[in-house]
This record gives C-alpha cells, structure tokens and sequence, in this order.
C-alpha cells in the first residue's frame, strides 16, 4: 500500500506523520517499530497518524519509537498544526487541541493542566505542589498532567543531576501507575527556565513540549515565574502561557524536512 | 530549489541518493552534513549525488556524514546499480565500476584490486601481503586498495578485538597517508569469513561492502580461502568472488526505502 508522509520537527523532537484522513493506515507495534528505525526505516523519535475525526480538523495518534501509543506530544502537536495550516483542532488521547501557526512558530492550546492525585495519576493521595517523596537528591516534586503525566523537580543546577540514572527510577516507581515525565528545572529569573526531562518510554530527550508545559505550570503555580514564561530545552525554547482556570498555549517552531512516498508493506 | 531524492540502504548502511543528472546540484561540506542530520536532516550514513557522465550511464560522488567526499562505497554502489536498473556502467573517483541487479540482489564489479605499496598508499616501500608492523595485538596486516585503501589484521576471534580504541589509532597512523580502513578479520572455513571493520572518517560501522571485498580478496591471496567468498558482516553477508588478474565482483543486497521530494536551500 502507497502512502505519503511527511518528516518534521519541532526542537530536534522528529516526526514521521501520516496523513490517513483520506484512506484509512492500519499501525501495527511492528510497523511503527520499522518505521522508527534510522538506519533501515524512515527514522524518528515517534510516528504519528492523522486520522479523520467527527469533531476535530483531525484525530491525532501518536506511536514511540518502541511501537507503543502515547497521549500527548507537545512538538508533534505544534507539527500538526502546521501541517493542517491556519487554525486547527485535533482530537487526542490527551485531550482536544486547538492551534495556530503563523510562519514557522505554531501556537498550540494544550487543554487545561490536571492537578488532582487520582488524575495525574499517583498511587495514593497527596497534596501534588510539593510532594513528601523523594529519589536520592531530588525531593519534594510537583505533579501535573497536561494530557500525560509529568513529576517537576526544581534545583539550583539541572545539569548536576543525573537524570540519566534517576530518570528510569523514578519513571518505574510504584507511586505512579501510569509511569511518569520526569522534569529537572532551574528558575533563571521570573521568565525563564531551563529544563532537561527524561521522558517516559524513551529516555534523555532534547525537547519535550509537555514537559516544558507541565514545569512552566507547576512554577507558576508555584508563584516561582510570571506568564508568559520561556523554558529553554537542550533542543531550544519555548514558550509557555498559563493562568489557573485557563488552557496551556505553547508557542515554538515546527519545522517541515521532506514530504515523501513509501510502500507501506515493507515496513511489516 | 526542489530535489526528489532516494533513501536506500545496503546492509543497514544507509544513504540518501539525490539524482542530479537533469538538473546539476551542488553540495556543500554544510549541506551534506545538515542532509546527514538523523533528527533534523534527512538522516544518512553517506550521501550520493548521481551526475551525467560521458563515459557512463552515472557518476557517482559519495559524501560522508562528516562532509568529506570519500572515493568508493561498495554499499552504495549496489544501490545506485539497483536504482539505475539492469546493467548499468558508473564512473567514481575509485574507478570505473561496472553492476547488474536481478530483483534486490545486486552484483558490482568494483575493478582490478591493487596491491602496490604506493597505490595503497603506503609511506615506505613494503610487501603489502604482510607487512612488518603492528599495533598491540593486531600485526602483520594485509593492505588491498579496492577504490580506497584498507588493512587486513586476520585474527583467530574478531569479537575478542578491541577495535573502537586500535581503529582510529591505526587510521591515523603515519604509514598511511591517506589514511586507511581498518578490518580485522576471522577464516571460518575456505569459503567463509567473518569481518568487523573500523571505517575512515566514520568509525565502526556494520557492513562496509569495500572492506568485505578487501578481505577477501586478501583472504584468496593469502590462499587462506577459495572464490567465491561469504564475507559476514555485523549487517549480514556479502559474497565476493575474485581471481589474480581480474576484476572484484560483490553480490549483496539493496534496499529501497522511500522516495521524497524536499526544498534543498533549507540545508545550507
């Protein structure tokens, strides 16, 4: 079967999408595993599927490099965007979204950010600004879920924690039924942060949009940072817009590399 | 300026094949870089501008990841036979080469093997079927110029060498002024061998189809071996076939993966 894709990013984040609003693209764990491959497929970080949908522009699904489906991507929705042009609404596993691009820099609303125990979800009840856990030198985390679950630490340094270590722990760890992001943040000053997330399913990345999100909400909440704040990934910044009782927008570049056609069939 | 281009692999050896024969296009040490780019490129091991030629049906330039132009790539070659289709003549800076591909399977003469010391080259005068030096371990290598140059190391277990520290060492060593591929290889039995191989500019890599047409052909000099001859790499197997006097001819497989159009002015 023929198909057209596009190959995107958003930070470095790198996207195969499929347009299968038209006619349907069956994803297989295999299939997305083949595509994923950088050396003997297309080669991204995840594949997403634009789907039609009876109440968006489109139904976004999103599949890691590992064939696994998530619920939220922030860079692949800023790329979506994008490609539908102009304003456009997704349905998602996270939630529905609303965006904008103008140029190469999309404006996305994410939904309203979840703070309550059972949502983000946590394992038992606990007050998620500050909760009384901790892993080795990080404590006392925030918890948000932005359409996936995220923890937020904020330290004097990111770059002295070893998220690489840490990272895998905590993201297992029984308190977290779901599994977890796990953000590492350091408040420069009242407008920005920077950020390094080992992200669930996958690892150190150098961008991830939810967790830029996720951190610039549990800082604002915190009284730690004004909106509209700029999170700064390894991959570049972002920047995020929140106030408790709205929608997150998030703001950053999404970048079109090469529209392409495949038999799809080789790919299992 | 819009190029349609081919992502292809060899053996997981993968590269991006822009047909420039219509339409000239230039590349830059930049551009191939930023087209090698795996997360905001196109992503390659090599890229492979296919040129008119007026001796051949192609010409062929082959660029590293690193933005070097390098000689001969028996991988890519197999690829740019299967994209040209039936037989097909291809001119490089290694030499003139000559292949057939019957479905996937694609067969390349890669021209006459030369053994002279200044043709490999060599910095001293020296018998190239076993020379007197060594590095730790690894002695009395075998050197082959196939197009590029390489040096042989035959060992009794390939796995047990440590050839991510001996590889650049030997590389970059002063015998070899044009640098040097460096393969270490076992003699299963006279019709199979198995090779890892530290490649120039780019380190190890898993099938390096001149390094198996190299070995072998050393392999049958040394009379360690008889022709035809299975060379197995990490990536799979190659078969080589050669007799003194006479051009390497390597049958392996080549891939298509996808076809894509993309605007080049966005990679520098």
């Amino acid at each position: 079967m023929q198909v057209r894709f596009h190959k995107m990013h958003g930070l470095g984040n790198d996207f195969v999408v499929i347009d299968a609003r038209a006619a349907p693209v069956e994803i297989t764990e295999r299939r997305a595993r083949a595509l994923a491959d950088r050396k003997t497929g297309v080669g991204c970080d995840q594949l997403i599927l634009l789907e039609r949908s009876d109440i968006a522009d489109a139904r976004m699904r999103i599949f890691n490099a590992d064939g696994g489906e998530v619920e939220a991507c922030g860079n692949a929705t800023r790329c979506v965007v994008s490609l539908l042009g102009g304003t456009a609404t997704i349905e998602s596993l996270g939630g529905m979204l609303e965006g904008t691009s103008i140029g190469d820099q999309v404006s996305v609303d994410l939904g309203e950010p979840r703070f309550e125990w059972d949502a983000i979800p946590l394992a038992y009840a606990m007050d998620t600004r500050a909760m009384p856990v901790g892993w080795e030198e990080l404590e006392s985390p925030a918890a948000v879920n932005v359409g996936n679950p995220h923890v937020i630490f904020f330290v004097p340094e990111t770059d002295a924690v070893p998220l690489d270590r840490l990272g895998p722990l905590i993201e297992t760890d029984p308190l977290f039924p779901a599994r977890i992001n796990v953000n590492v943040a350091s408040v420069d000053d009242r407008g920005n942060i920077r950020l390094r997330v080992w992200e669930r399913g996958v690892g150190l990345t150098d961008a991830c949009g939810t967790g830029a999100c996720a951190t610039a909400v549990a800082a604002i909440r915190a009284g730690l940072v004004d909106s509209p704040v700029t999170v700064t990934l390894p991959g570049g910044p972002l920047t995020i817009d929140w106030a408790p009782g709205r929608p997150i927008r998030m703001t950053g570049p999404a970048t079109h590399v090469f529209t392409a056609e495949t038999d799809l069939s080789r790919f299992g």
